[in-house]
């Protein structure tokens, strides 16, 4: 059992290039999570996650304890024998789908109270709760329960809701120092790791507070909850900024739920070495593919008969073998070929981004990269 | 450009083991040939169909007809480069999904005309243009227009209908003979063979007098159409064994649209080459699976907890991965996962069975084979 262990590289600017060692192996950063909803990567075998450069994935405990449950998974060896997947694997609490999936929530101190979106039962996640779920899941990384909040909110409700993550945030790790003693034969994976969030929404004296005050609770990582929510990207970059600078240098920062491949490149800028979002999976299931020439849709006539791949830079079994106008006839045909296909793509382009940007830190260009990333037609769309 | 041929290897009882050349390659018989309705098999990945050993697939004429469009696909090479699929194809010829799917249709002698099931737009697809459009697919195997038949029908009924298919297949032929002069460069698979079909219902005398009819067209190959429709299994192989042994012994014999496992090996034994069938893709999709020891619901509760492979003796990259447990919460959850991995072993257990089939006939041991096969649990579901 090796114990969780972040070694950094080297740094150019504000952007790191290290690895983490969990019980399931190393992970490069800066290094971006495939998000495995329901112990799969929507629409991508494993086998295509491996083949596109991915070393860990996301498992939502929200979605993982209402089906097929956690106690169901444990023993069934835990969530990596049971989805079949050997490498590293990081949990979220449960608090975001909460605050964004189940019905009639009651947040209180002691917990959040919920409605299940796919039977109606309802359950209460405490913060010990959810450290008791993930330990049962035995995924290597585990996060903290945080208290999710609106954009925009008032100064007052984020800072009581900050100030409540934090509480939360002690029993959590104070709950993780327990374990394994405390659920025994349950707990399927003793080398976890456990992650704390900072919370303050988009004022910055606040989220400074939750910074500090997290970091003085000690975590094995700390990640940037409440970002990529709705506010201005300036927002979102400035706080990444301002309070990737605040945490241990010495601990891997993960900013959740981002992003489009412009903001990975612009938070790495910023000290972040660890990201998670649903874009490149859900976007390819819409037809929405990411190149190095920029974004496609290809629901859009102009690709009909456009023999071309969807990226003449990019080595993925799609482009490798698909041009255009077949993953077009696919996608309007209702094929699910087309989700799988346009969802290795996409995948691939996000993980070789993130090769990218890894090897522009460790040969210190990574400015002369971040540039021609963005001057690159990333952002624009082919299509018009 | 090779033309297409057909080799007789050996035999066991009525049971054939050979081979048939294409200009995309070779193709060993007894075959199973995966259907790839829109330029696509449901739910697998060109490379998910060669590992499972598929060496031949089908295309669907009036679905590539209707989109993108059989002038379109022309225009990318035909069938083959559009689709990325470098090995044989066989199309059907639209008739059966005209008959099936297609609203307000309208069957005289000059061909059938028909509403598309996509946008309403009217067609008339005579047999010179079923040729056509298969010409401009360029597929390796074309087969002719005929006149599907709903079961049940009078004799009357069977017999008029027999009558019109054997002069569209005339009128088939006689256009084939033109190509490629007639189209010029919209023809992209000059090697092409094309099938003649035996109709008739369940009349052995009209089956026979079609087989006759037909022969003496003279085709590459000849398929027994109008059976698998509903009528009672022993009729179904009854009326394949006759007919199998009328048509020319030094042709490929090809049954459409059968069957489950056991009409595979029940046909092979009345001397039938050729297979396709959606049940391995459809019924995984819906999650029936096959396996050795019997079939199985996925759905049932008694997997939730089963870590054991859908199928012990299976080597499939879903066996070699995956618990049922895992398969089974994957489908309950209504992931697109679940549907490639039950798709990727429905299609190797199809694709094996084939493969042991031909083992049995070189070794003649096929009647051992066909009596322990059918002994296995394979009709029976493990589920109860």
């Amino acid at each position: 059992m090796t114990a969780f262990r972040f070694t950094l590289h080297s740094t150019d600017g504000a952007a790191r290039r290290g690895e983490f060692h969990t019980p399931h192996g190393v992970v490069q950063t800066p290094a971006f999570m495939p998000v495995g909803t329901q112990g799969t990567v929507k629409a991508a075998l494993h086998r295509d996650l491996l083949d596109a450069g991915a070393e860990i994935i996301l498992g939502n405990t929200y979605h993982l304890f209402l089906r097929p449950g956690d106690e169901l998974i444990a023993r069934r060896g835990g969530l990596h024998r049971f989805i079949g997947w050997e490498r590293p694997i990081l949990t979220d609490s449960g608090g975001f789908q909460i605050f964004s999936l189940a019905e009639r929530r009651i947040i209180r101190e002691e917990g959040a109270e919920f409605q299940s979106h796919l039977d109606g039962s309802r359950h209460l996640l405490t913060p010990e709760r959810a450290v008791d779920i993930q330990a049962r899941l035995g995924s290597d990384i585990t996060m903290v329960l945080d208290e999710c909040l609106s954009y925009p909110a008032t100064r007052d409700v984020a800072a009581a809701s900050m100030q409540r993550s934090i509480r939360w945030a002690q029993r959590c790790r104070a709950r993780f120092a327990e374990l394994p003693d405390a659920l025994g034969p349950g707990v399927t994976n003793p080398g976890q790791a456990q992650f704390g969030i900072v919370q303050g929404g988009v004022f910055q004296d606040l989220r400074d507070e939750s910074a500090d005050a997290t970091a003085a609770i000690g975590f094995e990582g700390y990640a940037i909850g409440g970002l990529s929510v709705g506010e201005p990207v300036e927002e979102m970059y400035a706080v990444t900024e301002q309070t990737a600078r605040r945490l241990p240098a010495d601990r891997p920062r993960y900013l959740m739920g981002a992003g489009s491949p412009e903001d990975l490149v612009e938070s790495v800028a910023r000290g972040i070495d660890m990201f998670d979002c649903v874009m490149p999976t859900r976007n390819a299931r819409n037809g929405q593919l990411f190149t190095s020439e920029g974004r496609i849709n290809i629901r859009n006539a102009r690709y009909a008969e456009d023999d071309r791949p969807l990226d003449p830079a990019c080595g993925c079994y799609t482009c490798r073998h698909h041009s255009r106008a077949y993953l077009r006839h696919l996608h309007l045909a209702g094929e699910m070929t087309a989700g799988a296909l346009n969802t290795l793509h996409n995948l691939s382009f996000y993980l070789d981004t993130m090769r990218r940007i890894r090897d522009a830190i460790a040969f210190r260009t990574f400015d002369i990269f971040r540039q021609g990333f963005l001057r690159s037609a990333s952002r624009l769309s082919l299509d018009s």
